[in-house]
């Protein structure tokens, strides 16, 4: 499907707003998602407001795709609506708990890919914002997200004022095992990676961090063992003041 | 996008088996995926032998798309490649943790939601496997996944022999929120979810039920309190199995 194929991340987007038929079609592509049991433990906030944006830039480390994009799209695992309906109909539920969130999860996940390519195929673009679980405490205030309900992943919106090239990936081989898992050998991870050690942009990134190689650019610079076990900390406790373990 | 629109899930396949050219293509479309910083933290088991996909049933409570369908798609949060990448690049790494583990979740996620996609547009059928985090555990044994890799969600992917109904969906309104998270009253949590109720066939299957309401069904019957309970304390076992918690 060429949408897929030619998907690349948009930073740059032009100021027009986004019409609001066009978001409702892009809402009802993310309602049409699979999901677990067909309990819909989605929300969707979309966020255009100025000043509503502005307080989300901080979250995702002040990228200024979020002010600058005209919509922003924060989806959810949502299981607040689900209780409040079980508790109208007399129903005794347990839906606060890590299994409930992992799935749930998955599914906002799944909504958020079927937004996103319906955005593309559109005309406009797009772009994933990982931060949103990095800083999901302020993304709960902001928004204001009752217990029962965990910020998963964003994604800025608007009609793109840029086409870069498409991202370089690892060559199909690295990621799909047949049958079953079979562990890569030293030589054979060598292989995969080669290619995307030898482009240029890389070699020049490593120059730029100061780093022998990308890997080291990867693991020492912008995903350092610090930060990771800091922000899962960080999480672990978003997800107990979100309600989901004790 | 028609493919997003018209997607059901296919539980009854023809025993065609994919060429290797059309389950490459459905690869290519999840190594696309967005994922965070392209580290690729994703993998994908490719199961299409009789005796493991028999071997994998009763981690998928024996439904039987698992053995019928002829290709199960498991997708992986996985850490382990990099990791290796890592230790033969002399990169001191950090990814065995719960932040990069809900990072690699969604970006496997958003894959698997690509390969569906795919699919479905070269005119198979697919259909989600929920109980992958169930019962993580067994799929870990099955599939040979080492520490860092986390099954997270899987797809039997095969030619449909039935085309069911769409499924239906709570109103858009149910899952967007403009701005912020507006937490919705009694009487519209009520209106959200009339429809639903009031559909013949979720009547019906109060009655088999022996439940008042659909509510219940959901809740008491179908994902009770004990089970998610005991789910969730699987799932937390299985990631420290799996290396990511202590």
């Amino acid at each position: 499907m060429q949408t897929i194929f030619n998907h690349r991340s948009i930073r740059k987007y032009k100021s027009d707003a986004i019409p609001a038929d066009t978001l409702r079609r892009i809402i009802e592509a993310a309602n049409r998602a699979s999901n677990t049991g067909n309990m819909q433990l989605v929300s969707v906030v979309a966020t255009t407001k100025d000043d509503l944006k502005k307080a989300l830039a901080p979250a995702h480390f002040n990228q200024k795709m979020i002010t600058e994009a005209p919509l922003v799209l924060t989806f959810c695992a949502d299981v607040n609506r689900m209780n409040k309906w079980c508790d109208l109909r007399n129903a005794k539920h347990g839906f606060m708990n890590m299994q409930t969130l992992y799935t749930a999860t998955i599914d906002a996940t799944i909504a958020a890919q079927n937004a996103a390519l319906e955005a593309e195929h559109l005309g406009l673009g797009i772009c994933y914002l990982g931060t949103t679980t990095y800083n999901a405490r302020q993304i709960v205030e902001v928004l204001n997200l009752p217990k029962g309900v965990m910020p998963v992943t964003t994604i800025t919106v608007g009609y793109p004022a840029d086409m870069p090239e498409l991202t370089e990936r690892l060559p199909v081989e690295a990621i799909l095992h047949m049958e079953q898992y079979k562990d890569f050998c030293d030589e054979t991870i060598t292989s995969l990676y080669a290619e995307r050690e030898q482009m240029e942009s890389n070699k020049q990134f490593c120059r730029e961090n100061n780093k022998e190689n990308l890997a080291q650019v990867f693991a020492e610079i912008r995903y350092t063992k610090e930060n990771n076990e800091y922000f899962s900390k960080e999480l672990m406790d978003v997800l107990r003041l979100q309600g989901f373990i004790e």
